[in-house]
């Protein structure tokens, strides 16, 4: 250490008090939007980002119309453990099926589903995955998919928490998404989940309309029936809004790059580095599931939601990491 | 005639004449908002439909929110003759490039391009448009092309009009996108064209965002060149948005059936199909070219923008019916 080098240290020591400072006084004066989470450097960063982007003449401001977030959902918004709510979907469709279908009690990948065998699942492959896409999925009218959804969501509950999936939504996620509209933001969700099974309750659980939902799609076929038009679903994948997918759905279908995205696993490290990519501040934030009490720990070594090279990525690059069990006062809402 | 039909007759016209008088009053009220559009048969159809969707407590009001209404873009907002514009930036492009290329001189369709012989191009098929496309809308990145299209679009002029592009729009059609956002509809593009092709010039000429263009597509891949991210542009079609292609973009992008849908040509019968089979009211209108002096005057025999089986379902379905030469003053948007 040289004589030069004990002030230089006092000054950044100086510049980072008061960047603390400031930035708990910026917080401070909006925090109430976010009251599920505890002070600290993640609730800081949001609330700092907002702060310097809708602040009019500032250097960062950003126009209303550029104020584009993308939310990814499975984990980010709502429980993915012990399975994606979806698998949750197909299994009970599979099951509701099963009667018509004595077949499937010998056939994989169906037999797996019916047995709880995911290992047998996930060996069928893609293959497996569009024959019970086929199966659950498909074959059915845009609308009447809708109504089978609907009825899954409004009935189905989550087998810890004992309350239906809608609400396994975290509360602090919530108000972010609250807060950020309530700054101008545009809110989307871009979800590896399928579009039409997310639809039918991201407008009332979450605030996002239906053409504010992106997510894996099959094709679907117009034609007619009975003199009505319709558009039947079939058994053939359109796009995997995944991993590379995001990024490449986010700009076909919004056509502008998002200002801040969030998600929680690999799966949306794309999304992230391709939001960082544009100029001027951004938002990139990572969900760290680490909360084994409330609700789950995992990361690098999950079968769902696994969060490995997206994380070295967060670090490396200063990404926000909430940890749920430190940056979270409450996990859900409150029942109702 | 029988003795009983007489009053009956008259109670029928005295009927029509209370609508249409209703119609007028109904329409002074809110006339200011489309001046270039003559009193008549069309106007009072789009103002009555925008007074009762709108009319709070009145039994055909719809909430904001499911107040969607989608456009086609080439002939119903746009001049799309002599040829598409978009073709005629494929051409320029064809001829930019063609120095680098000197087989194209005696290779289809790029001779065909070069020479001006679009029998000759179309004689090349769908391989010989995948071929024009690959050389002339692929191979850059998503960033590289909006450049490429921005510059033709503030460059290029109208061979007939001689104004750019962006001023051969319809001025009572620039009027009508107003008078429904005034109104609470969000209005969309769900046009034939590339998506990024028209997004760069959505915003500012028809007050359309990037987010509420719907086009047909070229898949793009998320790649990393000098370690930025990048979205490279295959030559490989995603989809078609033309015809049945319509509604199901519109089904799997906006999630909501619009509640009004305008067209001009057979490639929109189906969104208009979709869009009238809802419940409730809704407004269905197909442009009409019927103005060789000021515009030009084709429908059933054109090979762009031809009108056949969509005209005859309007006036089976009573979907209303624009004529260019008698509902619309004005053309264009007086010159800047």
């Amino acid at each position: 250490m040289t004589a030069h080098s004990r002030p230089t240290r006092i000054a950044w020591q100086s510049i980072a008090l008061a960047v603390l400072l400031f930035g708990c006084t910026a917080a401070a004066a909006q925090s109430d939007a976010l009251p599920s989470w505890n002070d600290g450097l993640s609730k800081n960063a949001i609330v700092e980002f907002v702060s310097r982007v809708t602040r009019e003449g500032g250097p960062d401001f950003v126009p209303v119309d550029q104020r584009i977030a993308t939310f990814d959902n499975d984990g980010t918004l709502w429980v993915e453990q012990p399975m994606y709510v979806q698998l949750a979907f197909m299994t009970a469709r599979v099951k509701e099926l099963a009667s018509q279908h004595p077949e499937w009690k010998t056939t994989q990948p169906f037999q797996g589903v019916l047995e709880g065998d995911m290992k047998a699942v996930a060996a069928a492959g893609e293959k497996g995955l569009v024959q019970l896409l086929a199966a659950t999925h498909s074959g059915m009218t845009t609308v009447q998919f809708e109504k089978i959804a609907s009825n899954f969501l409004a009935t189905a509950r989550h087998p810890k928490f004992h309350r239906p999936y809608t609400e396994c939504v975290y509360q602090p996620m919530l108000e972010l998404l609250a807060f950020l509209r309530a700054n101008g933001f545009k809110t989307y969700i871009v979800s590896g989940g399928g579009v039409e099974f997310m639809r039918p309750m991201t407008e009332k659980v979450y605030g996002v309309p239906p053409e504010q939902v992106i997510g894996s799609a099959v094709k679907t076929k117009y034609e007619f029936q009975n003199g009505q038009p319709v558009l039947m679903r079939l058994p053939e994948i359109d796009t995997i809004d995944d991993k590379e997918g995001k990024p490449e759905n986010i700009s076909k279908i919004i056509g502008r790059r998002p200002l801040a995205a969030f998600g929680n696993s690999d799966g949306d490290q794309q999304m992230l580095e391709w939001t960082a990519a544009g100029p001027g501040l951004r938002l990139m934030l990572l969900v760290h599931h680490d909360d084994a009490e409330r609700e789950y720990a995992y990361d690098r070594a999950s079968a769902i939601g696994k969060l490995d090279k997206a994380l070295d990525e967060a670090h490396s690059k200063g990404w926000v990491v909430v940890s749920m069990k430190n940056d979270w006062k409450a996990m859900f809402p409150p029942e109702d």
